[in-house]
């Protein structure tokens, strides 16, 4: 029984590193089809979220069959339960990736990102990637060090999103409406997925120490 | 032990009911506070949110004792499992209202939403407010037939939000650039708020008829 249990739990430990891989992947086509302009992939990046939506269900439909069969306690138990917790947050990433690639494929031809915050949005590209990647790792491997690259990222994330503000209102500003809402629309997508990723890495972090990490202010 | 359980199970029901109502009353006065630059109002909602997060704590931590020691199987497990997935859903419900009152709050003594875009934030704050009691009587007493009426809201949400995009592109925009980033970014709360409701109204309705309605689009 109890190594039924045992492959079932590692079976959902491997759906998690297989759905953050995934959201990985659209994260860093999203941001590229953002930078360049490049339909093709943002078309892909939509698509695809489809998939990362279906395997949330699967994974969630796991987790209640596992409840009930298996009627985990204490540790096992909370690693169900954080499952549960983690995809729903991966899914809002999967969400966030083909948010912004629908920026993109609205603008095609066009850059949806003006020239003067390219900088500031390939940053929050690198720093959105190296966030996924971690993420996915840090679920495959449980290194705690990782959890705190996430958050460190994430504050570069939230520095980042502040610079856009700062170019928007500072006065100096000279894009059209369709721009100003592009960039802060952009911006904020950028933001969540940091804060997503903060969460899924608190609860691993859990997971392996037993201690709460603070609570995530959330943010706009 | 049947008992024991069956009052637990009310217990989880009439937290949810007193989270959703306090949910309702702070996007309520979030949208009062916007609408009428009250900023006394804006930060009340703003400090009643650390409220409603220690709701969804008490209620999650609630859930998993009640797996642990229940062991609930069947409809009973997809009562618990609900439970911890609107109780997400109230929590953000309730950062979204703090996001609403934090607008109001930075842009006071002015108004936050500019006058030619009042009339469609009234009736985004009206529509809100409907599903957001709506949602409480939901979870009350189970009454399906305000699924539907929430579903009806939402779309009305999603019509208002495009009409701000409308207004802010539609090249007769003459704000400035805060005035557009607040407008995109109070548009999207309202149309998340409805999003997030119609979340909490689909599992209320798949517990009380056992199928699933079809998945929630999620829009940007």
């Amino acid at each position: 029984m109890r190594d039924i249990f045992d492959a079932e739990l590692a079976q959902l430990g491997e759906d998690l590193v297989a759905m953050s891989a995934r959201v990985e992947r659209a994260i860093t086509q999203a941001g590229i089809a953002l930078l360049s302009a490049d339909v093709t992939l943002a078309e892909a990046v939509i698509a695809d979220d489809l998939g990362i939506d279906a395997m949330e269900r699967d994974l969630d439909e796991r987790c209640v069959l596992l409840l009930a069969q298996q009627q985990p306690v204490a540790t096992d138990l909370r690693i169900v339960v954080s499952a549960l917790r983690m995809s729903a947050s991966l899914e809002r990433m999967g969400d966030l990736a083909r948010h912004v690639a629908q920026v993109a494929r609205g603008r095609y031809p066009r850059h949806a990102v003006p020239q003067s915050l390219s900088g500031t949005f390939a940053e929050m590209h690198d720093a959105a990637v190296r966030v996924a990647r971690r993420t996915t790792t840090l679920l495959e491997n449980r290194d705690i060090a990782l959890a705190s690259s996430i958050e460190s990222d994430d504050d570069l994330l939230d520095e980042l999103h502040e610079d856009t503000f700062t170019a928007l209102l500072g006065g100096a500003w000279v894009g059209n409406p369709q721009e100003t809402v592009d960039v802060t629309l952009l911006g904020r997508y950028y933001e969540r997925f940091g804060d997503h990723a903060v969460s899924v890495a608190r609860r691993v972090t859990y997971l392996v120490t037993g201690a709460h990490a603070a609570e995530t202010p959330t943010t706009a």
